[in-house]
């Protein structure tokens, strides 16, 4: 992969606006829906169990993120996933908290044993106890790195068959096999609530239009990265407001020579 | 009607501050609020099946959106309806989606023929699938317009006994009869979640003021419109996440010069 | 107290950055969590009845809000906040709309006889209303003033034998015993969506690291209040819109020295 490439899928996303079918917490739906809108998606919200099925096989792919959920989205997640499953739609799960409390370990181990799930992202705590790996995390927020998480993303990859895609100040992605690290982004993201929440539903908008669930991540991961940085240097340092309407900007605006300029990532062999 | 009526009702919704008890979805909660706040309306949310129908009797308009519809909303929204239709309160209703799943169809379907809907709002493509007519539709955006909008509104608004507004590149109100075009707007609003939402309350608090559906909905188009184009020209092209925050400045800010300024429709003879 | 006081509270909630547990309204979810994060604080919210007892007891602080109350959350709010009592994390009660639907009336009774709270917070009609006083309230927005709030506080402290926080052009806090006026703020606060919801939240942020419900509500209302005026001053009457995201950034900014400069409270001796 190179920055050229990356830039060509941006593009692909922006030419085919890909509809994005999210299950997501009642937190980040509307940044979710504008920043995938900013990028060039087109954001779908739908929860009802009795439309969840036809709504997911018409998408290009489907999100479930389970940072509030309840008995009945957790249901809506799983009569989703069946049929984007069934239909070849790439399904990217964000067990978001998971962890936290015993009902987020036990849905996400369910959401895992019952789907197909092409890419799992989280930070380093979401995505080692997703697996059933120990890792201390507060509420939602990850604990602090405790351990080698390009080891972590290749285990869980490996452990769970998904493209494990681990955020942090370096993410990673790993498909068991094949491993990159990426290191664009800005600490602002954290003082943006669905940061990361939104990230995954641009890969999901990656992932509708490439088939390869690395390649997608990796660009996902670049593009969103180096807008946080152009939307960082925007805000000049007036606070995470103004940076959160810089950071939609920059999804919208960011260009090929952006991405030549920026993007940082490695492939690491294992 | 003219710019000056227009804006004598502006003034009536910022003196009045009616209160729009909106039954929506999700997304675009948040934003709803804060639009229905600029504009000077006293905007309300509530769902529960225990207290809508006292929320919507003394509310000004209700406002029904099935953007995230799920079963217990939609049995919120025919009890606040059946409330307000009871009370002489002006429902107005958002089938967003309609025809992307067959529950949406069978949803929007059903509102309308319990209730009595003062106005319907929707792109081309909701209107038209709303009336059982065919229209193609890719989640919750509208396909490519394939028809005459203004022949439409009026086929749709004799149908279903209810003013009709399209929205789109040109904007159509019709009671059947009597058909306005609005060009006010501007290509913006579409890169941001919940802007014909917010439309549709936005007509909601000048119903509100104003018994007379299609003045009230002429005069919300126009100043909605204007207010994009205001925005648009503050964002100077920052991007679509400083257009959302100049829009809703331009709400607050929008004067009758403004409006005589840039006020721009025509009425249709049939 | 003193405003050297408030600051070193601030500077505990940035130092241990508390998690705030919220249950909450759909309105306001977003922006209350960005403000908790601009602020320093921790934010989760979680609804679920099979996890709502395990996250309160590991948070700092759990705000109750009924904004958009169901029967479902209101059940999340009782199953959290007896888990919270047990475990000795303060509850504050936020009865948004309480007067405005007989089943927001019942509801506030419900949860001010079930569970011990730690301080409720609400305009006059709300607080009023809460204790089975009358006062005026239309939909979610509180009537004008009719009478002493700072008699009102008093009172409704004593009798539900909770801290009264009354909040409006001027703020009062009191125990019962011991009040306080606090005049920081700016209007443009009542212009934007959800600003008395993060104000609550905000509280329990500072009654996360404070065990005196008096104190951390002082010290949330003047560190809320200077921000909002230093956002205003920032936004330079450009709008709400405006306003709303240097209110983020002030958040994230504020220093001691702006405390310094700008607190204004007062100890009432009754």
């Amino acid at each position: 992969m190179n920055n050229y490439e990356i830039s060509s899928l941006l593009e692909k996303v922006r030419a085919i606006n890909p509809l994005v079918h999210n299950i997501t917490n009642v937190v980040v739906t509307n940044f979710t829906a504008n920043g995938l809108l900013a990028i060039g998606a087109s954001p779908v919200m739908a929860y009802a169990h009795e439309e969840v099925a036809d709504m997911a096989k018409i998408a290009g792919a489907l999100v479930l993120n389970m940072g509030t959920l309840t008995q009945k989205e957790v249901k809506s997640m799983l009569i989703a996933g069946s049929s984007a499953n069934e239909h070849g739609v790439p399904v990217i799960f964000d067990p978001v908290g998971v962890g936290a409390t015993p009902y987020r370990t036990e849905t996400a181990k369910r959401i895992l044993g019952e789907l197909n799930i092409s890419i799992i992202r989280g930070n380093a705590a979401e995505i080692a106890n997703a697996a059933g790996h120990q890792w201390e995390i507060k509420g939602v927020d990850a604990g602090e790195a405790q351990g080698n998480t390009i080891e972590l993303a290749g285990t869980v990859a490996k452990e769970l068959g998904s493209v494990a895609v681990i955020t942090g100040k370096q993410d990673v992605v790993s498909d068991g096999t094949l491993t990159y690290t990426i290191n664009n982004g800005h600490p602002y993201l954290t003082k943006v609530t669905g940061a990361g929440c939104l990230l995954t539903s641009v890969i999901g908008a990656f992932s509708a239009v490439d088939k390869d669930p690395v390649k997608a991540s990796v660009a996902a991961l670049v593009v969103y990265g180096a807008a946080a940085e152009m939307a960082a240097e925007a805000a000049n340092d007036k606070g995470p407001g103004t940076f959160q309407i810089e950071f939609l900007n920059s999804l919208y605006n960011i260009t090929a020579s952006d991405i030549e300029a920026r993007g940082s990532f490695e492939k690491i062999s294992k």
